[in-house]
C-alpha cells in the first residue's frame, strides 16, 4: 500500500492497512473460538486458529468483502459468511463468531492495529529522545539569537532549543505510555447475553465473563467492560497521536525557519530536489512533518465528535466515522515519526552561522541586559544566558528518567 | 481500489485514485508539450501524447513513484524522470515538463480529478432533485406531526418534509454549479519565466501566455493567472462538497429518526442485516451518509487552514496537506451522493403510520391553533397546515428552474 | 464590549454584541407587528414600533434575559414575556410575536447582525483592493527573490506579490458579494399555520404569506421559504468569512517572514513594543491577523457540522451551537479586516533590501534560466521575469472590474 | 458577564472572565515581586501585594487595557504601565515585572483561570458519579430494550445504561485528575537571563531559579522549566475538557432520544417551554449539553493546531489564538457540567414505559436468544440479560475506587 498524495506513506508499511485490519479481525474470531472452548461454552472442535482462517479469505475476497460491507454497514458480516462457508458444515462453522457482535470484532481489530502503530511510534520517540539529548548536550556552547514573534530577542544556545524540542518529545512519549487498548467483548448490546445463553448455565454469566477475559489475554488487550458507546479509548488514542505531531511540528517549524538561506543556521541532511531548479535543496522532511502536524488536529476532532455523538447501544454514523479517522491518524503519525527521527539524526547545525547572526543582531539582543543591570545597579555580567544550562539539564534529566507523569523538570 | 473501513467506497470507483492522479499528471505533461509546440516555443517533435506517455509508467512504477516522492516532497519529480528515461535521448525527452514546476502539474491534476468527481456528484444531485420533487408532490396529502427539539409540535405533511430536503439539495446543486476549475501554469514561482525564456523572445511573455491558454483549453480547465499561494479554488471545492453532505446529512438524520421502530414512518428500501440478530433491518444507507456528513467539516477546515497558511511563492506543508484532504472529500462526497440517491429512490413512506402518530399526538398538536383562534376571535379552521402547500410549490418551482442564484423560492 | 483575550476586539464595536442581537430581535418583533397589520391579519392597534419596544428592555433586563434563556433554551421567550408585560393588557401585547416561533426571531436577528458585519468587511475589502492595486502598480520594478518551500527560487517583483495578495482579496470580495441574508418566517414548524389561522381565512395562507414578504422587506432581508432545518445561509456566511481570513492570512504570513531581521524586505508601519525589550518592533498586526486566520476554519467547520446535523423541524443542539459560532466568526472577521487594511496602508517596503537579497542569492536564482536557455539553444535573455507584468495587469484589471464571478484574470 | 447567545453562560460565573484574567495577572505580578525579594534579587521594598495592585486598575482601565492590548499584541504591556504609574516613582514601580516577559504573565494567568474552572468541573463530576451510581443501582431491575443503529436489539436494563454513562464520567474524571498546571517563568526567551542579571551574581542563575520556584508555590502552580513554545499543558487541558463533554454528550443524546413522545422512557425534570406552543416540554438541558459537546472538538483542535504551529521562542499568532479558545472551552465545560449534574439529578425514569416498549418489541428482541439456544442445543433461559449486573457492578466499583488509571473495570 502506498499513497501517491501522501509522500512518505510507505514508512507506515502494513500498519492499519485493509489487509492488516482483516487479519486483526481474523485473530479476534480465532481467539474468541479459543476462549469459548476454554471457558467451557463451546465444544473443543469449535476451536479454530488464525492460521486455519487466513487461507479462507483470499486477496480477491478482501475486495469483495469491502464492497459487500456496505449492505450491513461493516465488513464483519461478509467476512464471517465467507469463513463459515470455508469451514464447511461442522462445529467450527456453527460456533464461529457466536456470542460476538460486529462491533466487538471491529473495535478489537481497531485496538490491535492502533497498538501496532503506537508501538512503532514509541520506538521512534525513544530514538528521538536519544538524538535530542545528544544535540542538547553537544550544543550547550553554541550561542544563537533567540527569536520571539519573529524578531531578535536575547541570546540563547542551540542546546536549549534542542532541549525544548526534547521537552515536547518527552511529553509525547509520556502520553503514549498511558494509552490503554481495551478489548471489546459485549455482544449485540453490551450485555454478553448471547455468550451467557450459549454457556447453558441458565443465565449465569460466569463462563461468558471468563471467555471475555481469556480473549483479551490472547489478543494482548486490556480486559474491559463493554464500551460500545463510550469511546474514550479511541479518542485518547487520537489525543496521544496529536501530542506527537504537536511536538514534531514545533521541530519542523524551527527547521523551516532556520534553514532559510538568509538565516542558514540549520539544514536538513539531504534536502529535496526541484523539478525545474537544479540548485535547490528544499527542507523536504520538515515540509512533510509540518503537513502531518497541520492535518492531525482535524482528525482528532473527528474522533471526539464521534465520542460526543454516542447514542443508544450502538451509534449510527459516529461509530463508523471513527474507523478511517483512527487509521489515518495512526498511519500518518508513524510516517511523521520516522521522518522526524531521520530529520533529527541528519540535522546539520551551523554553529558558526548562529554565532554570526547573533553578533549581527548587535544591540538588539543586549539592550534588555543593559536595562536590567541599570535597574539592579551594577555592570552587565559578561554573558546573558541566565539559566540556559540549568534548563538543558532539567530536560536531559527528565528524558533520562523515562518521562514519568511529572512534566516540569525544574 | 476499495477501502475496508469506509463501506461504500467502491461507488467512487477510479475517481481520484492514485492511478487517476497519475493519469491526470500525464495528461498535463502531454497537453503542455502540445501547447509548447502550438505556441511556437518548442519544435514539433517535442510533442508527446498521453497515449505515448502511459506505457512508460507501469503498475510497479506507480508504487515506486509514490515511494520516491518523499525525497522531493511530491510525485512529479520521479514521474518526469521515468518519462524522460522512457522517451530516450531525443527532443521529446529534452522538452518534457520544461517551463512547468511540480506544483503546476500537481495542481492541474488535482483540478482534473476534482472536476471528474464533481461531475458525478452533479448528476446524482439532478437525480435526487427529480426523486424529491416527486416525493414532495406525491405526499402533499400525507399528514404527519412536525417535531421540534424532539417533541411534537403541529401538523405538517411529508410533502413539506421532502420539499425541505429538496431545498437543501438544490442549494448544494447551486454551489456546485458555481465551481471553477482553474489551470495552474506558472513555472517555478508563478512568473512563467521559464516558458518565456524557452520561447527565445528576449523576455516577451506572449508565447508563454499563449501556451498557458492552450493547455487550459486542452485540459478543459479555466485559463487563470498562477495561484500557487492563492488557494481559493481548492477551498471553494471543499466548501461545495460540504454543501452536499450538509444537505444529505439532514435527510439521513430524518430517516434515522423516523425509521425508529417506535415511530416507523419511514424505512429504507432494504435495511442492513446484523451479524448476530437475524430480525434486524438497520437503516444502513442513512448510517453511512450520516458518517460522511460528520467527517466532512473537519476536512473542509483543513483546506481552509491550508489556504490561510499560504506563504511565499510555494507553501511548505500547507500545500501538501491539501492533496489528500481534497481527494478524500471528493471521493466521500461521490459515495454519499450515490448512497443518498439510492436511499431516496427506495425510501418507503408509511403514510398511514404518519397519520396514526399525528392522531396519537392529540391535543399536543392542536393547542397552538386553539390559542391562535382565541386571539383572533374565531373558531379554529378545519385544518392547520397553513402555507404548507405554498412552500412545497416554492421548492418545486425553484428546483424546476434549475436552482439559480436566488435561494428563496417564496 | 471588549475582550481582553482577543486584542483588537474593539474594532468590531457593537457588531453582533448581545445588545445588538437584542435590538435586532426587537426590530423583528416590531416589523412583524407591522406586517400583521399590513396584511390585514391583526387590527391596526396591534402595531408596535421598535422605538416603543426598546424602552421596555433595560440594561438589567438584558442580563436577566440571558439568564432566563436557559429555561427555554433561547432568549426569545423571556424577551417576549417582558415586552408583553411592558405593553400592558391591550391589543399590542396580545398580538406581539403571534404567528412567530422563537427560531424565526433568533434566525432573523442572526441574519441582521451578520449582514451588518459583512457590510463593514466589504468596505474594508474595497479599501484593501485600492491599496493593493496601488502597491502592485508602484512596485512593478521592485525586484525581489521568489521563495518556494522556504528556499530561493527565481526573481520576481514585489508588484507581483502584491498582485497575488490582491488576487485573494478580490476572491474574498466576490464570495461576500454573493451572500444572501434570508428572512426566517415560518412559525412553530415552518408551515406558517399560526399566521394563517390568525388571518381567519379558513386556512387560506395568502395573508400569512403576504405578511412574510412584508416583514422581509421591512428588515431588508431576502424573502424566503422557511429554512429552520436547512442551514445553507448560515454555513455560506461562515464560508465567506473564511474566504476573507484565508486571503489575509496569506498576507500576514508573508509580512511575518519578510520582516524577519535577516530578510528585512517589509516592515509594519509601527511595530508593537515589548514588555521587557525596549528595542523590539514586533509585527503585531500580522501576528493578530494570523491568529484570526488560524481560528476561523474550526468555527466554519462548526457551522457545517450544525447544518449536517439538522433533523426534524427544529434541531436540538446543532441549531443552538450556530449562534455564538457565527457571531464569533463575524466579529473576528471584522477585526481582522480592519487590521489588514491598516497593515497594508502602513506597510513599509524596502525595495533596496529586496534587490540586495536578490543579488546575494547569486546563481541560486539564475540556474533555471541558464538551463532553459541551453535547452532552447540561445543565450539567456537580459531578465528573467517572464509574464510578471502581465500577471500584475490581469489582477489589476480583475480588481477594477469589480471582481465578477470569473476568477481567472488571464 | 452573561452571553445572550449561549444560554446557561451564567453558570460559569466569573470563571475566566476578563476580570478574572486581569486579577490573575495581578496575582502573578505580585507573587513575582515577592519571589524576587525572597530570593534576594530585589530589595524588600520592591514587594507589592495583589491587594495593593488591584486598586490601581479600575473598571474603566480594564476596557482601556483591552483596547491598548492591540498595539503590543497582549494586555500585559498596558497593564504594567498603569501599575507602574500607580505605584509612583519608587522601588516597587521600578522592580515591578522585572525579569518577566509578557508571555510569563499571560500563561500563568491562563493556568490559574483554567485551574479554577477545572476545580468546579471536578466537583460536578463527583456529584454526577454519585447520582449515576445511585441510578445504576436503583435500576438494575428496570428492563428496557437495547437499541443499536436505531433499531431494537436485545433486552438490557436502565441500570446498565446508567452504568455506561458512569463509565464515561469516570473516564472524564480520571483525565481531569491528571492535569498539571505549570508555572511559566522564563523571561524574554525562556532563559531567565533577566532575572539572573538582576540578581547580580555575575551570571549565576541560582537566585533566578529560586525565584521561579517561589512564585510557583505562591500561585499554587507546578514548578516547571519554561514552556513558551511547548504547549502541552494547554493542549492537554483542552483534551481533558473534551473528555468531559464527550461523556455528557452521550448522556444528552440518550435523553433526547428516549424522551421523544413515541418512546417516552425518560424525561427531564422540568422541560423547557415554547414561545408559541404552551403544551411543549422540551428537553432543554439535553439540548444545551449536546450543543456544548458539538462545539468542543473544534476548539480542542484549535489548541492542538496552536501547539503544532509553535516556532522560535515565541510563536506569532498561534500563541495568541490559544487564549480565547482555552477560555471558551473551560467556561463552556463548566456550564455543561452544571447542566449535566442537574439533568441527572432531576431525570425522570419511566420504568413502566421501558417495560412496555420492551414487550412491544416482541420477537425482535428474542430472536437472537432463540438462535443461541438452538446452537447450544438447549431451551432458552428464562431471561436474556447476560452479564448486565456484572457490568453494573464493575462500573460501580470503579467509580467507588476513585477512578484510577485503569479504565477497564471488568
Amino acid at each position: 500500500m502506498t499513497d501517491l498524495l501522501w509522500p512518505g506513506d510507505h514508512h507506515a508499511g502494513e500498519i492499519f492497512t485493509d489487509t492488516a485490519v482483516l487479519d486483526a479481525m481474523l485473530r479476534v474470531e480465532a481467539a474468541w473460538s479459543t476462549a469459548l472452548v476454554s471457558a467451557g461454552i463451546a465444544p473443543p472442535d469449535a476451536q479454530v486458529t488464525v492460521e486455519s482462517l487466513r487461507p479462507l479469505i483470499g486477496a480477491a475476497d478482501l475486495e469483495a468483502i469491502a464492497i459487500e460491507a456496505e449492505s450491513g454497514g461493516n465488513p464483519v458480516i461478509p467476512m464471517v459468511r465467507r469463513l463459515r462457508d470455508g469451514l464447511g458444515s461442522g462445529t467450527a462453522a456453527s460456533w464461529l463468531h457466536r456470542g460476538l457482535t460486529s462491533q466487538d470484532v471491529v473495535d478489537c481489530a481497531l485496538m490491535l492495529c492502533a497498538r501496532a502503530g503506537v508501538g512503532v511510534i514509541a520506538n521512534e520517540l525513544d530514538a528521538q529522545v536519544q538524538t535530542l539529548s545528544t544535540l542538547a548536550g553537544d550544543h550547550r556552547g553554541s550561542s544563537m539569537v533567540a527569536r520571539t514573534l519573529t524578531q531578535h530577542a536575547v541570546p540563547m544556545t542551540f542546546g536549549l532549543k534542542a532541549a525544548q524540542w526534547l521537552h515536547g518529545v518527552v511529553d509525547a512519549r509520556e502520553l503514549l505510555a498511558r494509552l490503554v487498548f481495551p478489548a471489546q467483548i459485549g455482544g449485540a448490546a453490551g450485555t454478553s447475553a448471547a455468550a451467557a445463553e450459549l454457556s447453558g448455565t441458565g443465565g449465569d454469566p460466569g463462563a461468558a465473563l471468563e471467555a471475555a477475559t481469556v480473549v483479551a489475554g490472547l489478543l494482548g488487550l486490556t480486559p474491559a467492560a463493554p464500551w460500545h458507546s463510550v469511546r474514550t479509548a479511541v479518542a485518547r488514542c487520537g489525543d496521544a497521536t496529536l501530542g506527537c505531531t504537536d511536538a514534531w511540528g514545533h521541530i519542523a517549524n524551527d527547521v523551516l525557519i532556520l534553514s532559510r538561506p538568509e538565516i542558514g543556521e540549520l539544514a536538513e541532511g539531504s534536502g529535496g530536489s526541484s523539478s525545474t531548479m537544479p540548485h535547490k535543496a528544499n527542507p523536504v522532511l520538515s515540509v512533510l512533518i509540518r503537513r502531518s502536524a497541520l492535518s492531525a488536529p482535524a482528525l482528532g476532532a473527528t474522533l471526539h465528535l464521534s465520542a460526543a455523538d454516542a447514542v443508544d447501544e450502538r451509534t449510527p454514523g459516529a461509530w463508523h466515522v471513527e474507523w478511517d479517522a483512527l487509521r489515518t491518524l495512526v498511519r500518518r503519525t508513524v510516517i511523521a515519526a520516522r521522518q522526524t527521527s531521520r530529520l533529527l539524526a541528519e540535522l546539520r547545525v551551523d554553529a558558526a552561522r548562529m554565532r554570526d547572526n547573533l553578533e549581527a543582531a548587535g544591540t538588539a539582543v543586549t539592550s534588555e541586559q543593559d536595562s536590567m543591570a541599570t535597574i539592579a545597579g551594577h555592570e552587565p555580567a559578561s554573558g546573558y544566558l541566565g539559566a540556559t544550562d540549568s534548563f538543558i539539564d532539567a530536560q536531559l534529566a527528565r528524558a533520562a528518567r523515562g518521562g514519568g507523569d511529572e512534566r516540569e523538570g525544574n
